[in-house]
């Protein structure tokens, strides 16, 4: 049931995407692969770029994007401890209002450690 | 199916609608009849005004307000070009962070099309 | 089954603590416990600390913080009126952006009212 | 010298709402009254609204909107403390981003007790 | 001397993007192209283009960002009554919040309007 | 002269500091504390902090907190290419209305480098 939460963010994702492949010019699809270059490993390891993608989408409060770069964090290896500290700054940057993404973002965490 | 995601849209907007008049005071009163009446067609178009008020939306993150001013859009007769143009500006003034409603937007559309 | 919808909130809120907690060090928990502090009565009553929490809870779009701040407000005695002037003066410095969660507001408020 | 910090802002922002009025329609001078009307005392009192305006003011960022109620909170007979404990609940909601207006808020303030 | 205020404008925004250029790799590079591309005549007009632009920066109060898109909408022949329109849009979707940029924007139009 | 504008930033910044102290009770203190923790250097060193602190500022469009985080990642060694790789993901993440922010922020990266 749980593995159907991260993978049902994923297809969901996934349908919306191709309708809005379906609907765009270039400078969509331009942008698009500008937003998967920026997080390439780099000077900065791809680890380090995905917890910013994630701080910056929790102050945002973007659940969605938290989601996304939690997926990415879990596969570059990010540890419990890592993702704690990270999303502490997001907190005490972002204040109260971002608690509740910053309890969505542990909550889906939490699913992802028990699945994979 | 999809005729209901609209449909649901109008219907959950009228109700809460009523609940909201049911409280509401002159001050909230004055303010919604404000909100229809800087969309009437003038110097600008009404179609020109509400896709300023489709990309304000997207740029803004708040869906609701994208599939109310998608509707109004639709029914000005805005084209599926017109469209992407409009919301590529949104996507490039507001980042990736505005790709989740930007997925919903071109969503709702698709709907919108299908059905009408 | 009006009465599970905030029955409901609460329960999924405490049960996404649960999990915060799980994974928490002592900067979030001093964040947490610093958050309950600021509402605490002192010169300024707990009522009007929760009325500055829920219209700027509402400025910022947060339906949960909203929510939270409505049962706050509630229990504190806020009466209809006072409610309407409070969400009235976040609707203009708002604007209309704020209206689904505008919307959202009263209506949870009006379960509030049904139930207790 | 610090006088002139006060009256400043004050003729800085009739100089501009002027330039404003020159410009406006119905719409516009609309908003504008109904701006004025939401901080009128009522059932809550004109105090009360005045801190639920600061501190959405300062969750939201806005150095002016933070300067012009901290105007109508000194007329409203706001003590320090009352001010702190406000200001308090605004830098817990909107988290360290704020700190830059919060620090304003206080160095403006501080310049209305020495003034008055 | 206003002459002096939109044309310093226009020199410290040409100095800092050179400072910008200097630094900038590939993608700093793409995403600086793509922002000039979505604002090209299309099926929408450039004018409608920059009304869009201009409003979304309102409501998202950039005050840079309103500038420039006043200086674009001043090139396409944009019109008193069509500005004042499209800026009561954004007036009524971003609030009292957006009143200092609000004003900035009629400032700095009433600035062009007198020089050129 | 450019020494200046560093010091300035600092010392500006110390002075309103002062002036919030001297208002502040122990849940502001609390905070201000809270703020400096969850910077230390953890299970994520403290440049990877820096780094995330410096790129959520630049999302959120704080000035201020933008220079600050310039400074410690200064301190904390960053390279020219690692800052244009974090500051890329901010300006994909937070599109181009973060644009006068990051011309800021490699303007004062510029002065750093130009006097240490």
């Amino acid at each position: 049931m749980k593995k159907n939460s991260i993978e049902q963010f994923k297809e969901e994702r996934d349908k919306l995407n191709q309708i809005v492949m379906k609907y765009s010019g270039k400078n969509i699809k331009r942008f698009y692969s500008l937003d998967m270059a920026v997080y390439n490993e780099g000077k900065l390891s791809k680890k380090t770029k995905e917890l910013i993608g994630l701080v910056s989408s929790l102050v945002l409060r973007c659940e969605d994007c938290v989601k996304y770069h939690l997926n990415q964090c879990f596969d570059e290896g990010v540890t419990n401890d890592e993702l704690e500290e990270a999303l502490a700054i997001g907190l005490i940057i972002g204040g109260s209002i971002v608690i509740p993404e910053f309890r969505n973002a542990f909550s889906y965490w939490d699913e992802l450690k028990e699945i994979k």
